[in-house]
């Protein structure tokens, strides 16, 4: 019995695991294309290239994520032999935090950096949602300048024209963060309050005191479910906005939505500030100005934001570029300043056939505390991160990708003994620069290599037979005009018969094929 | 007493795992603008890209990992939530099987396909040797025609030469697993026997009865030790391979390394073998069709190799580039047929300062059983793997990299509250393409303005304080010119006093630092 201990064979799945892909051709070269590009312009900036590991211990990559929409993501996690847990990236900004803390004396300050890269994230994936996906960053860290936050924009916009959306089809919104610490504050306090407020911990005191009614509430909650609420500005609108900061909402499927509580005209206040945005940036910054005059933090926000609007407007980027808008909010993470997204407003059909606005492919703003969770010391810091997935799409809405997705020329094999001739010809036209390669596959069925230059989305093919090579000629065959009916076409003679076929002196090979396919490049000059 | 709860804070230390590196600006140019010359050659032959996940279910990756020489090496692995054990890939071959198992009927059919990106292994770190790396590999799934062994090392062969080997640096060696078995065959059988052999288990029982005193012995360990002492045979030369085929041998240190145990006319097959390789292809494999004549596994390897050898020579890839070597071995994981390295000729300084040879960057062969495992089908595929670390410590050894390391031009702050033309200044140099940015960290200091700009490698300055602007001048300043005394100066005034430092009209800017970059570019032109 010992003998037969065969071990009994179980085929293993040949499948991704639940939530990852792979990404096959095309996809592969327009995504590389539109990171190079983008590349490019933070090189022009003077940002310098990072790639971090992977791979990170789970104690430098903190517990907190980025993303409050997303509470219950977490990490892929794994423990070391040794006792160490380990861990993939699920951003690329907690693993700056780590790089800049630990050569910081090497590394130059402020320290611009990108990175470009897959993360991970340990979460259930859906539809169109991927537990592995790039991210594309720029960040610049020691620097508490808005300068640094002004030219992370201007940088976002120059990035969004050099791969291809154009100007009038985005816009980079600008908020600040104290800006809405003190709308916070408007909104949560006692409207007699004159004294102005900096610190969190004093606004729960005194929140505490002013509504006794609530003063067993979590003031962070209530905070939070504000910040939401105004973050669905888009979606729901005004009246939208005030149903939910009070007594709630019936969505469009008649579910209720239950409302934050607050009093109308506390939740009046939310929407005043909503529609601060005006027709310029200077209005904007005038109102929100008046709004937030009792608020220490938030007039040094509103401050900031005048600061950031005057560097852009030096340089030429205008309100057609980049605004200043309140109702930015960009999760609750870990922003601390200045925060931005960049929306693309141009019109797609969603999966309904309903016009809507394609919507935001990047955003970021000032986080100050990353760093300082290593050394203990303050260093600022601010960056952008662009959707790498959603910027793609919306180049594909613009017809702006698959520029080069041609196939090769293939070298049909008529004789498979005279593979070495078929081999020197794809040779010739690779070393004249064409993509060119030999059918390698059973040749026996003609039909089948011609099915397979359809699969491959060839421009031409090469023939040479017996009587072909007794001639000195080839036969060199259109393939975008014959696309069409190659698949029904079984034979060799049935092949030659097609219009798109020409046969040419074998010595010009090269010229002619290279003239093919400028021809298939350019369909109009066909009949 | 629960109040006071507060957690205590324990910094997280800033390091990357055991075994981990981040890769920092020129570093990661470098390597793109290498990866790039390798896709647009890969691309030229037909090949596509593809990029898998980096998760694999252990499933699908399997037990085997590629390299017999790291029998210990593991992978990164943790289970899922609802069961699954999830690993980090180890190569870009386990995948490649899984992909085209997974996908095979969207595929073509035969498939080239490309791939780059890192890969992981849980083993024990060295110096130079990291638990996360590059490689770089290509493949054809779906063929068995040799044919497509020969494109792979006649790609191998253009990839080297585009990114900056030139021919006559390397040499392309191509072997059969098929000839060491015949090998194999030769040296255990008993020299009578006339029966040819195909089969491993017939080899075992046949061995086992003409080696009668070593019955015991597993035949599969015998077969790798030889394998091993011929994948030694460049560093110990021909005495050292009979020894350590024989009884052992004491190595430079002084230690006894084991022998394998063949009795001496056994073992001095191997070394006829090993000098098998002549001064040309014809001579080698005429050389192997003797020494292998009893062995039909034998005879088949090397009819492929005279197959190969001729596609090749058709194509111009004369043994300068492309040679039969019996001594390549290529580790023993999956390979069935063809094996072939890319090694380096040139001599280099090792870390006792002894020359040496460069050695391999590449290699690879044909394996037909990988997807099998999935499918049950044979799906015969053969491919190489670009070490790219390796190859890139080449390039570096040649002067073939460092060509984009500038940093950008620094436009200083004299004034902080001119931030907005300092800006202005920079948008304009780069619209006009050049890399500039303002400096964004603390102004007070200027000296430390020009040791931030020495540390990004800037090639220029430029400096307005109050009385240039007045003025419309602005200074720039040489610092390729300059760089030797900058961390010296710490005042302006210092500062204006250097050679190399010019006034220009502000309207000149651009023009202007063109010139000097352009200068800076080109030292012989200057005194």
């Amino acid at each position: 019995m010992a003998k037969d201990k065969k071990p009994k064979i179980r085929r293993p799945r040949a499948e991704t695991p639940k939530g990852f892909r792979d990404y096959f051709g095309t996809e592969v070269v327009e995504r590389n294309a539109m990171l190079a590009r983008i590349a490019e312009v933070y090189h022009r900036y003077g940002f310098d290239p990072l790639e971090s590991s992977a791979v990170e211990t789970v104690e430098a990559l903190g517990k907190f994520l980025p993303d409050v929409d997303r509470p219950n993501e977490g990490v892929f996690a794994w423990q070391e032999d040794e006792g160490d847990w380990l861990a993939l990236r699920y951003d690329l900004t907690a693993p700056l935090a780590r790089v800049y803390a630990q050569h910081r004396n090497d590394l130059p300050t402020p320290y611009r950096r990108y990175a470009m890269g897959p993360v991970w994230r340990n979460e259930k994936p859906g539809p169109g949602r991927f537990r592995q996906f790039y991210q594309c960053d720029a960040d610049t860290v020691g620097t508490g300048s808005v300068a640094a936050d002004a030219e992370i924009c201007a940088m976002l916009a120059d990035t969004l024209e050099a791969v291809g959306i154009p100007r009038g089809d985005y816009v980079v919104r600008i908020n600040n963060r104290k800006v809405l610490d003190g709308l916070i504050e408007s909104v949560l306090l006692n409207n007699d309050l004159r004294e102005p407020l900096g610190k969190e911990e004093n606004l729960g005191r005194l929140v505490a005191q002013h509504f006794s009614a609530q003063s067993s509430v979590d003031i962070e909650e209530t905070r939070a479910a504000i910040m939401r609420t105004i973050d669905k500005f888009d979606k729901v609108g005004l009246s939208g906005v005030l149903e939910l900061l009070t007594e709630g909402r019936k969505d469009s499927s008649g579910a209720i939505i239950p409302g934050v509580g607050l009093p109308l005209d506390r939740a009046a206040r939310v929407t005043e500030f909503l529609v601060s945005r005006k027709s310029s940036n200077e209005l904007t910054l005038g109102a929100l100005d008046q709004l937030l005059s009792h608020s220490r933090i938030g007039i040094e926000g509103v401050q900031e934001l005048e600061q950031i609007a005057a560097l852009l407007a030096a340089q030429g980027y205008g309100p057609d570029r980049i605004v200043i808008d309140p109702s930015v909010v960009r999760g609750l993470g870990y922003y601390t300043g200045p925060v931005f997204e960049a929306e693309l407003t141009f019109e797609i059909l969603d999966d309904k056939g309903r016009k809507r606005q394609f919507g935001s492919v990047a955003g970021g703003g000032r986080y100050d505390d990353l760093v300082k969770r290593f050394t203990g010391q303050e260093v600022p810091a601010t960056g952008v991160s662009i959707g790498v997935d959603r910027l793609l799409a919306a180049l594909r809405e613009k017809g702006r990708l698959g520029a080069d997705s041609q196939g090769p020329v293939i070298v049909t094999v008529m004789d498979r003994d005279r593979m070495a001739d078929y081999q020197a010809m794809a040779a010739e036209l690779r070393n004249a620069g064409i993509r060119a390669e030999v059918f390698l596959g059973n040749p026996k069925n003609f039909g089948n290599q011609l099915k397979y230059a359809d699969k491959r989305n060839s421009p031409v093919a090469v023939i040479e037979g017996g009587d072909e090579q007794a001639r000195g000629v080839v036969q060199i065959k259109d393939l975008a005009l014959g696309a069409r009916l190659a698949a029904e076409v079984e034979t060799n003679e049935e092949w030659k018969a097609q219009p798109a076929q020409m046969e040419i002196p074998r010595a010009d090979l090269v010229a002619e094929v290279q003239k093919m396919i400028a021809r298939a490049a350019r369909p109009a000059d066909r009949q």
